[in-house]
């Protein structure tokens, strides 16, 4: 947007945009993996605003709301709570309160810190009376301990002196804005404040999860701590002090705010006030500058192995480092009950749920930028939901163990009711599939498919099997009635993404199965037992089925179809849309789109990107030059793989241009929806983009590879990655390309074709 | 169902079944084409219930409940209102109210008199005090003067003499049980009880109908009039007298309640209650003798051109009537604005709106049974949607002039909202035109071509023309993504059944020009001008689309693909599917519906009906063989369509047996939903397999045929017909066929291949 300032490590809005507050709000978000918020104002704001704060994990199953119900459509969905909020400090001088829509704002500034995580914010405010008020906050979510956040908040009145009432509260009186039917989903647990401290315990109904946010603080006037006589006080679901400061023109009182937000997840609900309280005067103790000192130095070293520095391009520098920021603020990896929301800690749309963008696009992003145990822990998240998935398949119909994963979800449970996604977006499986396999091939982890990834192959090996049908027309094996990664097609025959992450899921499913078998066959036979494992008669039916599956091509093109059908459409260039038919999804019924051709996001594409080495070049060119000019990449999880396919061909524009629309496309709020969260989940592909596009790293052979090439709007641009206890350090400059090992033992790799161990 | 008896002309309860309370206030529903209600109770009713008082054209548009929203669907949709209820008569004996759940109940019965169109009722209440009550009531919705109820409820106290408190009320504080968000519809407007009179006039909400409901009385007891003296009251909405009967032990007393229900659809708002007022003492003056005998003599006369009589199969019998009858009861045809919602005034499922079931289903009902202005209103009030048809088609991207009538209607807005179904049924729009070539062949009224039928076929073929595409792959026109009558498979490519009925059209359309144009040139001329048609451009077009329009085959089985993904189905009998599978729409996801070969309702053989001379005996022979196994008969729409054509293929027990399911579909519950209504538009199918099915009626060569067949269960059939001014009656026994003319000049007509003059 251009209301903010480029800059290679800040987010920067100079100057007070009431018209973007919403979309500054989610830019500016902050969080540590455990929680997060938008970046709502401290004081009062009776302008617009959506607030928000989350808890992750923290969710309700709100009643399903629904036209036409079908069979077997979930009767509750769950979505993550906006949870109680600490960031609240009311400030009222004289008889106004401070509100920045009620003020005349001067020398407003608000920047987001992305190096150190956190969010600062200046202005002047001139109330109606003219008093003017210096405000300088600094607010931050702990990644030292996710439990806590803290603001400093200093005020300075410029031309008066006079009594300012300050009220820091906890406020567990939260509403979200897309309950189904308006409910309020908390209830109080427990109450208190006293002089110093205020906490509220709440309880999420139905879920029955107990937060307790708890807060304390200190005053500083003109460097003297400042006592005062705090009343407390508070009501239901709210608790506050109020102190009384006698501000002194042109004296700066600083307050800071202490917070602590335990949950259930992670505490006993019975000790939950008292370890809040504890953890609360310790951190008081440590005091706001060694929290925030130890959380800086964090944050430097989590760059340390993820940054990206691109020279040449401040745009694109700021675009990369957002993404690659929110991201690390979203998932932190260290809790197996977690998963990355689309829209992370940045807003409540899509109910904070876990999509297949996970194991497409956000686990190669933390495969390639940590340690594996936080890749891992996704893996294992789906591995804990896997009996759930096999209930969420027996209802569908399916018998045997088959498993088939939800479309949505928070704890297992399908949270998506539109069939033609719900029951027949089940590619999905697929791709949970393929991230075991891509776990294993980066980080060499061979002993997970032991313990875990084979019982989930096996699983959906037998969905698939049973998802198919023999068409005694084609004579082949046929998946009928499916919606493919491209959307703007429904209950379509044979896709051909489908059909072949389904044949290669069969495969994989039975080269893993000798593997296991020969590696540790008591745990083998374990599970053999465990899932009543007819070996045998199952994997000779999946062979069968796996030779036969029918994958629907167009000889004369040479090219895959995405589905049988789709030759029969008038196949026309997306750039002869006109403009005021942009985005189709907004502008045309869904029948139109429907029987158009365009696609909304990678599809035949997808599955070339996956499986790359299983076809020429010749091949991804010719579907890549099919496919791309009907592509309008309406997802943003689209530009990213066909950015990283176009770089591989050697199309170097068309890759730039893609990759621009995904590394700024909540910057420069592309699809004007920015306002309901940043679009986290995509941010990995944006990742992508550098990493396995233009820096071209693949893993070929057990041996990392990279094939690079460099946008010409670019001077050089540099990254690193963690792979197999080593951190690399790949630098790409027009003139030359070097690579250097950071850490971890000498290892060989390949680079633009020719070994080398570095 | 078993607690009902069977007989020739009467629905009878004998001894009350409150389980099936619901069931019987819609089997005993009374209404005469302007207004109806369910069989409630005139007292108190304490028990499971579906109070339901409904007015023709008298609805609200309530605000549409979706889950997920796509571009295109209706902001609102409108729905037939629960309107204020006029039967109340409330009965106080001592301390107790009279209520059928808190009683012991003896001698309960209740028939619905179908020859006469009157429900009684006789029961004693025994109140928990020992007091016996005998009551016995009959009540009727005037077919002689469709604004007049009026209810004889004569009450006898069998072992007590004792004051009783009688209330008699209009109360239009209704609700609809299917309102989206539980709100209220009605506004009072004008109120006003006084003894001897209570009146309600309610306003809708947003359609800011007025609706006036008034109601006198007269008491009979012993042969004298009781004067009393009548205490009125009301509160909002409600206005009621209040009486007290001093009740004499085994002395009868009659209440007589009359009631006027006038609307602003016929009235001017202002004048309503005095004109309510005015009728209101009118029909008293007239009493309730002389207005039940006008009523009675109507019915009778109706009967004489509609009655089927059947000889030896009471159950068929009454079956039959039931159907005639309530369809008589649901539409009159003296209102243009008016139309055959799905449950009539049984109940207020699906709305009360208009289907694509009145054209494929009601109108040759009504053709076969009373004079050609009843089914021309019905056509007319297609024309008068026209514009907002075209309106509809331009939301989903049509232009020029294209018309798309809605899936579900009342005023001509689309009321549904499920994206397969509202934007992709589509082939409804070719059933709108096949009504007008019908209503024309049977009634050779080709005047209507020339007043509204063409314009009609224009704007319908402009749609097909613009909605079908040129396949570059089959080089021919398809139809891509629709749902065809059978809704068990949605977004198909080349529905055989929409495809025909597409190419139909235009080519019925380019001869009706042809017609038009002979017949009166002026109208013609003034036609081009109103719709812009460029004769020349667009027919060439339709006729070329025609042309090339492809319809899926299978060359090997000779038969026609339902789409073109058909074959690749596992093909499997219905009869194979285990019981706990049915109805697959209760018990199957819907995915798996869709992958299914199962078929809801007649598709193909839709087609082969509506177009039968268009095909070889063989061709309908291998086509029925080959989809009638596949079909679950699921929509109530469907067995009679393949009872017709198992009629004229001659496999006369499955043609008896399809019939079966479709005449007693309400009386034996058989889809376990009659409590939420009638399927009424499935009646008139009922209706068809008997006249077109076992009697073989058609129109061909211009011309009357019959060719008939009799079940083996039955001695013989009659039926009269309506057919151009005259009335035929045809009656089959097993040994003999008979025609006799009972009205109208003598015509030539054709009797199992014979040319007959009769």
């Amino acid at each position: 947007m251009d209301y903010l300032k480029k800059h290679p490590w800040k987010i920067i809005e100079e100057g007070f945009h009431p018209q973007y507050q919403r979309v500054s709000e989610s830019l500016f978000s902050l969080g540590n993996g455990m929680m997060g918020h938008r970046a709502n104002f401290e004081e009062d704001y009776s302008g617009d605003t959506l607030k928000g704060s989350y808890i992750a994990g923290i969710y309700y199953p709100d009643k399903t709301k629904v036209g036409w119900w079908k069979n077997g459509y979930p009767e509750y969905f769950a979505k993550v709570l906006n949870a109680p909020n600490w960031i609240n400090i009311r400030c009222k001088v004289g008889e106004l309160y401070l509100d920045l829509a009620k003020c005349e704002v001067e020398d407003f500034c608000r920047v987001l810190d992305m190096q150190h995580g956190i969010l600062q914010r200046s202005f002047t405010a001139i109330f109606s009376d003219g008093k003017k008020l210096k405000v300088d906050t600094t607010r931050f979510c702990s990644i030292a301990d996710s439990e806590v956040g803290a603001i400093r908040y200093a005020i300075t009145p410029l031309n008066f002196s006079d009594d300012v009432v300050i009220t820091l509260g906890v406020d567990a009186n939260v509403f979200n804005q897309d309950a189904n039917y308006n409910e309020q989903f908390w209830n109080e647990i427990y109450r208190d404040a006293k002089p110093g401290t205020a906490l509220v315990t709440a309880e999420t109904k139905k879920t029955l999860f107990h937060v307790c946010t708890a807060m304390t603080f200190e005053i500083v006037s003109g460097d003297k701590l400042f006592a005062g006589n705090p009343k407390s006080g508070g009501q239901e679901l709210y608790a506050y002090n109020e102190i009384v400061l006698p501000l002194k023109k042109d004296v700066e009182t600083i307050i800071y705010k202490y917070a602590v937000i335990q949950t259930s997840l992670n505490h006993p609900k019975e000790k939950l006030h008292n370890s809040s309280e504890e953890k609360l005067s310790q951190i008081k103790e440590l005091g706001f500058d060694e929290l925030i000192e130890k959380h800086r130095q964090l944050w430097l070293k989590k760059w340390e192995s993820c940054d990206i520095v691109i020279d040449g391009d401040i745009g694109a520098q700021q675009g990369i480092r957002f993404n690659i920021f929110q991201l690390s603020q979203t998932y932190s990896g260290e809790d197996e009950r977690l998963n990355i929301g689309p829209k992370g800690f940045t807003g409540e749309k899509y109910g904070g749920s876990t999509y297949w963008d996970t194991e497409a696009y956000c686990i190669p992003f933390y495969l390639g930028t940590a340690i594996p145990k936080i890749a891992k822990s996704l893996l294992i998240y789906r591995y804990r939901h896997l009996e759930k998935a096999i209930e969420n398949a027996k209802k569908l119909g399916f018998r045997n163990g088959a498993a088939l994963f939800p479309m949505v979800t928070m704890n297992g449970e399908e949270c998506h009711n539109e069939w033609e996604i719900t029951f027949e977006e089940i590619h999905r499986n697929g791709a949970i599939a393929f991230a075991i396999f891509d776990y294993v091939r980066y980080t060499e982890d061979k002993d997970y498919l032991v313990t875990h990834g084979l019982e989930v192959l096996i699983a959906i090996s037998r969905f698939w099997c049973q998802r198919t049908s023999f068409s005694a027309n084609k004579q082949m094996y046929v998946i009928l009635g499916v919606t493919g990664p491209n959307e703007y097609e429904n209950n379509v025959n044979n896709n051909w993404y489908t059909n072949y992450i389904a044949q290669w899921t069969l495969k994989y499913t039975i080269e893993t199965i000798a593997f296991v078998k020969e590696t540790d066959n008591t745990k083998y036979e374990q599970l053999v037992k465990k899932l009543k494992f007819d070996e045998s008669a199952e994997t000779k039916l999946w062979a069968n089925v796996q030779k036969k599956m029918y994958l629907p091509s167009d000889k004369e093109r040479k090219i895959f179809l995405q589905q049988d059908s789709f030759l029969d459409k008038e196949l026309i260039k997306a750039e002869t849309l006109k403009p005021e038919d942009r985005p189709l999804n907004q502008k045309w019924s869904w029948d139109r789109i429907l029987r158009s051709c365009f696609i909304k996001q990678a599809d035949v594409l997808q599955g070339l990107f996956f499986f790359e080495d299983n076809f020429s070049i010749e091949d991804i060119k010719r579907n890549f030059d099919f496919y791309e000019p009907m592509t309008v990449h309406e997802s943003s999880l689209s530009p990213c793989v066909h950015s990283i396919l176009a770089a591989k061909l050697g199309y170097r524009d068309r890759a730039y241009e893609l990759y621009l629309r995904t590394s700024r496309l909540d910057l420069d709020n592309y699809n004007n929806d920015t306002e309901d969260g940043c679009h986290i989940t995509s941010m990995a592909g944006t990742w992508m983009s550098v990493v396995k596009g233009f820096g071209g790293m693949r893993i070929k052979n057990n041996m990392l590879h990279f094939n690079t090439s460099i946008p010409t709007q670019w001077e050089s641009y540099s990254f690193r990655v963690e792979f197999r206890g080593r951190v690399v350090e790949l630098k790409v400059s027009k003139s030359k390309v070097e690579i250097i090992r950071i850490h971890g033992d000498n290892i060989q790799i390949m680079l633009n074709g020719e070994a080398t161990t570095i």
